[in-house]
């Protein structure tokens, strides 16, 4: 039995991660911490949760957490995420983080896109990306793994076999993103107020968002090349779900059936990626942990699309599917 | 005032033209055709058209519609509509058709992408196409007007100005569109019943959707190069409204804006034409005649954002401005 | 032409008054105030007001108000209303109030359901109704009008006529209400934010609404008789509409048929009120000023379903027809 | 291990049922029938399930079915159902029927409510209807379960409790119910083309409904009195979820307090019913076989409200419910 521990537990991701984690035969949620609920039952928080999980939401030192888990999912914002885990971390502790502290490379990039200085600069690019259909082996005995964001995902997923593969150019990739209203977090805003959002479709961080950079990296890690993407999110009138259309250039001649082979070869032992000859939609894998993903060839042009839970494989799917590689369980478990 | 006739007045972009008609002081709706209804009410196909106009649907000949009207909305599908419309302008009277029969400007074209025959290709090239921001003369004249193609007026609006102003290439733009699930017409399918649309996004026809031709010869027409877009639809969950995403490859050095000066500019005086500097959203545009459009600058590429409520200039409202024009009111007359 | 003024411009009800205003021939807007959004061009609080009205918000007294308008649409908030408006009246200007501030009889059931003294009582009482169906005389003369509220609305046009007819017990009777999420405001919180309402029904403030004793008070009026009801209020995933089913004991014996002549003749020359016969659906009224209401007998109970648009016939639709009559237009105008 | 075979796979309860048992460790599905999608593999019906479930549509006789699984989930229409499950249950398999079929007390009903002869009339009456809070001891050795309807379960879970104590009269008992659009299945039409039913909320079948002899029966069966109910159903633009208020008249002084303390006693021991002391929403329930219910005392009146998921505690997971209590297993697994 492994004892997970849960930062920020007030929002979705970690209402995600507890859903998952109560059907893991082998982990123990020991603590769930808020250091704006006070000492609230989690179900308070989360009515869904009742009789699921009894637990009170505790405000918690990062010492006190290590001593009652050997695993820590972070759901902290940014910043204080990486201050908390670091402390985590030295206690002895295991951490998987759900924010983008380390998913980048270098403090440079990382000052440049979230504007402040990283407190724990030194894991950056030692860090684990938590893709495993990228980094299994690396995420596997590592202390920290950094659980990817969940547009980047949905960007990797069916770029980095096309790039590794030499069969479409690093530049000049579009991303063109969709994503549910679940993404924008759990703190009520304008731009999420019901009448607001629903019923309308709006892109936002137009060439800012700070998941471009993320996009960049792991492609390029994935590739040798040097990927450079332009990136536009949209916010979909949904709760979950995000679908990914890219538009890259091929290097040279290649057929749909190539692209679509070369996605196959790739991902063929990979238990949560569907490579699908249909043009997917989120709802084929709400709840689920699956990206589907599929090519096309337009007018020479290579077209992607794929989909994805942003709470399942885009968040919380991962961070299960990374506990389990840490903690050597079937990579499947709490995810079939 | 004018007698108008709509034909096949059981699907929204009939609804949306009566709802219209109904506030323009100089349009009387004389007649009101389905081949299927029988001779119901028109509420009782619409019933937020009680009390509001009450008028019978008819199963009429050619020759008497244009009896009974100066002018004649055709919501029929392609095809049928062609066959219909041609014997209506023979029979005198002028006529706005909402379908895409003479969209395209040969019958080639026509018959690759509708796979058959055109009914009435003499007119095809010669009919003006009904986006009076870029063909307002031909318009004014003319017996038979093409009204426009949602897709395509939400493309074109931000597409137009910057091929033709020589800031963009006129190949490898992609056109990426998120539409609401009215566009999809009123027959119910598997693919927009509630429970399976709802909560899910994905896109459709990629690489094959009629709306590409038709951009490309408009785009072309407005810029005199020969235009070839990568076109995406998505299918999104809500009632109406696309939001369409281009990204092209600027000719030179351009700045963001150059850009935006550059759509102001171009559509300085028209009335229904609204260039922001702020990312703008659908809903900012449902229930009127705008197109609301901006564009950036990312990573050296050309990004416009543009919406449009696709019932209304993306169909309805566009054919009442035309009808405005074609019968010598003032342009905004029902639409303000 | 009149000269209007709106207070709390930037919620949802001053959007709707705005737009339907801006059709109306004869209504002039003059001012728009907002105590929180300084100077700001309306547009920038409202896009979609964009080149359609060229205003900028301010923060004016009630005197200024008064001297730049002939007619006050307040939208603030209860108890703030009512401050407001008395001084705008009393500076000389006609006032049409969206608040609940002069909707209750006296100050003591005020006070009991708004938990604060009412700073205008002697008003209470002495103002009119503004539901034209049931005090369109006393409307015309008022210097002061209390616009009713939306479930209200939409539980009176029912009940009223069964009432006042005697076809019904005026106590016991269920008012269970279904609305959209516009008629929470327009201010951002955890119950409205998106993934919290959106695929989710609940009822709320059960038993304690506000609207309760609205609805018993203009009922009991209407029909001489003390009436009580138990009123229930639902939040439903969509932007605007309420539909509303009352459950109530015949008096004695009663068919369908009898009901839906009732509800007919009493509507008869009502330019608002369709009695239908089938099941209506909110969205046949959104957009528009109606209410759509039908009658059933369910195992000797009489069951009514009636639907409006909260934010038209609900609130701003009913404040022009509220207008019109007090400033001697036809009701209809800017209705249509 | 049981071996569970599945008619009428194409639709949502069969999709919902395949979901759970899939992470069921002792049911194995060995067959999926259907009529009309041939032998299609079960993941070009239902997307979701690829590599989740590898398995043909396959046309099979009952006999067939009973040699192939111990235990039949019939999604079988009305009727067909019967027939088909009466066969099945000759040929020595047990049977968990959705349909109504088996759910009404005697030929008669059936006849007046679904306008056709009962095929397997001798049943009624002696088949246990699969509410297990209510008759987990029959359904334990039934050879054949009448699995509840979405709408009676949400009623019945309120009531029974409060009738069963003698403290609300067993007349006039209003029940107002709001479902998502999956309860209406999943073939498509007008009334459920997104377009039509999103934004908007209507009542159908007022009066009518087939639920309104179950819940009738099924109330009286726990309380020993003779129940009816006026029950009117709405349709929600969602995708699942049922919130159903109920309104009645207490029987003598009672406290909003004994209400709740009566709930509570009754369902002690229940896994899946959560008595809560907040107003919850369908969302609190979503993909569980959670009930929550609430009793208000609202003017002398008992007003309750409890929600659920249609497809779960509505369908499929009160059927695994059933199936695990009828083959032995813990009554929550799969299901928690």
């Amino acid at each position: 039995m492994t004892r997970v521990a849960i930062l920020g537990a007030s929002g979705y991701t970690a209402l995600e991660a507890i859903k998952l984690l109560l059907r893991h035969p082998q982990a123990e949620i020991t603590a769930v911490t808020s250091r704006q609920e006070g000492n609230a039952h989690i179900a308070s928080v989360h009515p869904s949760l009742a009789r699921r999980l009894d637990i009170r939401l505790e405000n918690l030192e990062p010492a006190q957490v290590a001593g009652r888990a050997d695993c820590v999912f972070s759901c902290l914002p940014h910043a204080a995420s990486a201050e908390f885990c670091a402390a985590v971390v030295k206690a002895g502790a295991r951490v998987i983080d759900f924010s983008a502290d380390y998913r980048l490379g270098d403090a440079d990039t990382y000052a440049q896109w979230y504007e402040h200085k990283h407190p724990d600069a030194d894991r950056l690019g030692k860090t684990p990306y938590g893709l495993p259909e990228l980094f299994r082996e690396q995420i596997a005995d590592a202390p920290l793994v950094a659980n990817p964001g969940c547009y980047p995902t949905s960007a990797i997923v069916p770029l980095a076999p096309l790039l590794a593969a030499g069969l479409i150019e690093p530049r000049d990739i579009v991303v063109d993103s969709k994503s549910g209203v679940s993404g924008a977090g759990r703190t009520p805003k304008l731009t999420t107020h019901f009448p607001e959002c629903n019923e309308s479709v709006s892109a936002y961080n137009v060439g800012r968002h700070r998941h471009t950079p993320e996009i960049d990296r792991i492609c390029s890690l994935a590739s040798g090349k040097s990927v450079e993407v332009i990136f536009t999110p949209h916010l979909i009138p949904m709760d979950r779900g995000i679908l990914t259309t890219t538009y890259s250039k091929p290097t040279g001649d290649v057929t749909e059936q190539k692209l679509l082979d070369t996605l196959r070869e790739f991902y063929e032992d990979e238990p949560f990626i569907r490579v699908v000859e249909h043009l997917p939609g989120t709802k084929d894998t709400v709840d689920t942990n699956f990206v589907d993903v599929t090519a096309r060839l337009v007018r020479g042009r290579v077209v992607t699309i794929s989909c994805l839970d942003n709470l399942i494989k885009g968040a919380s799917g991962a961070a299960v599917q990374n506990f389990n590689i840490m903690f050597g369980y079937p990579e499947t478990t709490a995810l079939a």
